[in-house]
């Protein structure tokens, strides 16, 4: 049995990079295994851009990673010795291991680990990637959010990862037009030639929003954004009336702290929808919805207030009011 | 019969306000009305924060106005003349009228006319703001997008202006708690004694993020946006879990080419939805479709790629090769 363990301890919070102050590396003694519990040595730690998220002091979708904590990270670990009546010695299962050489499971909550199969043309680490949190969050967020019709344009950023590259070929798969966008000339080619992406933008180089326009004839309907900042964007601007994005991460802002992605941060960490609307995209019901709206008006459950100009020459100084608020309730010129 | 029309037409593009040199009054002669055609005389001019976004020369949701055109508007207006088979003397009319003192209608669809009926309790100028584009956007928006539920939170920016305060004067009538952000003490007096809102607060009272986090104990699940900019950004940083923002507009930005509307700026325009996702909340389909994944590897409909790098004691490095760009396929640290 070992005695001692490995464990990266967070010590101090990033400002940028994880530079060598913020994880220290640490050795514990290896505590006998209790009743329930079982000790498993880790083989595998999938390395995922939210752990620097968790690093960071800021409202999310996990508590921070406090300071003097072992850092957490998803792995893959194998059982060396069980008093836990789900798991028994040479088990393998993935979960929340944390950067250290040996894991406890203790069966609490926070911590529950998954028993991994043994499954034919399947690597143990595919289970922390394509059947991890990959693998998953590029089909819900795809599929779910997405919503992909044959036909039409995705936009996948951050294309080579280990999310964006199946998000591509899902959408692949859907009979979209696939268009990843990723920081090498070799990650271009991986994803293109190996997975059949229909372009791929390499966007270090300096015509890569032309490139972008000259990929998507059609605009884009689907963006599958995982950087955020200048790249989305970019994809913004080229996206089609009615278009969906599905904002799985914002890797950009992640080591930047840049302020301007404070805002989609926040829709990104409480999954909110943000949805932009015109009315006229309603117009087939106006006549339903006018009769309603005037009935409750008639009925005082609707109030109205107007702030009425009187002369069509005060027109652009009426407009002004909009802007500086002026006005109370709608704004009308009487003529 | 009048032989003369006075017409703002839009001479400039606008900067920020609208300067006087933006719009030029010019007069023109009234034409005689041709079979097909009517001729109705203005009587109230609808203002309108979207006439700004008309007047600049981006993608838009209609085509910007022309320079030399009549400034778009819509308006209210009674015939006084006809040879249109749908209008006679005397009906009342609403649609793009323009800034002007008559318009022709000649059945172009651009410019198709409503004719407004006679209805107890309902002015003329009901039509052009509760039964017209405010009150139907208030409603669409809030109950469309917003899907208001009873005992929700919602809150309302721009909540004194003629679209805001209907959406909050619906999202009472849906149960919700209310709370309206508007910028002076009377607007924020009028919604809270005559419509009810639960709250109104003034942005600019130093104290108002303050006053929105004591006004909202709940957190806030629906955000009615008119104005974006850092009023939008203190209301997301208040929203829950899965809360919804109706995008209607931004007008904090209408005037001052802020860059940092640009993106939500395309989400309104273009009707995007942008979701966020964190892939916990799917926890309960995990096995189904890591079972799918598994079976799409399986028959090479899908491939996967791994960068590994060996060595607990390598952690921290690996953890960077993320945010530089160092890693092909999925990030593991073997042990």
């Amino acid at each position: 049995m070992p005695n001692t363990n490995r464990q990266w301890k967070l010590v101090h919070r990033p400002t940028s990079l994880v530079t060598p102050d913020v994880l220290h590396l640490s050795e514990s003694p290896i505590l006998p295994v209790s009743d329930g519990q079982a000790l498993a040595r880790v083989k595998y730690l999938s390395i995922d851009p939210t752990m620097r998220v968790w690093m960071a002091d800021i409202p999310q979708y996990m508590p921070p990673v406090q300071l003097g904590e072992v850092m957490r990270s998803f792995g893959l670990a194998e059982i060396i010795e069980s008093r836990h009546p789900d798991f028994k010695k040479g088990d393998k299962v993935s979960g929340l291991t944390g950067l250290q050489d040996y894991v406890l499971i203790t069966g609490d909550e926070k911590r529950s680990f998954q028993k991994v199969p043994s499954i034919p043309f399947l690597s143990d680490t595919n289970f922390l990637n394509l059947l991890g949190i990959n693998g998953l969050t590029a089909y819900f967020g795809l599929l779910e959010i997405g919503k992909p019709q044959s036909g039409e344009t995705l936009v996948v950023s951050a294309a080579a990862g280990a999310t964006g590259s199946i998000a591509g070929q899902l959408g692949k798969n859907h009979g979209c037009r696939v268009v990843g966008i990723a920081g090498t000339d070799e990650k271009c080619k991986w994803i293109k030639d190996d997975l059949g992406f229909d372009a791929a933008i390499n966007y270090k180089h300096s015509d890569w929003k032309e490139q972008l326009t000259a990929a998507t004839p059609k605009g884009v309907d689907i963006n599958f954004e995982n950087v955020g900042g200048p790249i989305m964007q970019a994809v913004l601007d080229r996206m089609n009336l009615h278009g969906r994005v599905a904002l799985c991460g914002l890797i950009s802002g992640y080591t930047s702290g840049d302020p301007s992605l404070a805002s989609f941060g926040q829709v990104l960490i409480k999954r909110l929808r943000v949805e932009g609307f015109i009315i006229l995209d309603y117009a087939s019901r106006f006549r339903e919805v006018a009769e309603k709206l005037g009935m409750w008006k008639m009925t005082g459950k609707l109030k109205t207030r107007e702030t009425l100009v009187k002369g069509l020459e005060k027109a652009p100084d009426t407009i002004n009011m909009l802007f500086q608020g002026d006005n109370i309730g709608k704004l009308i010129l009487e003529l």
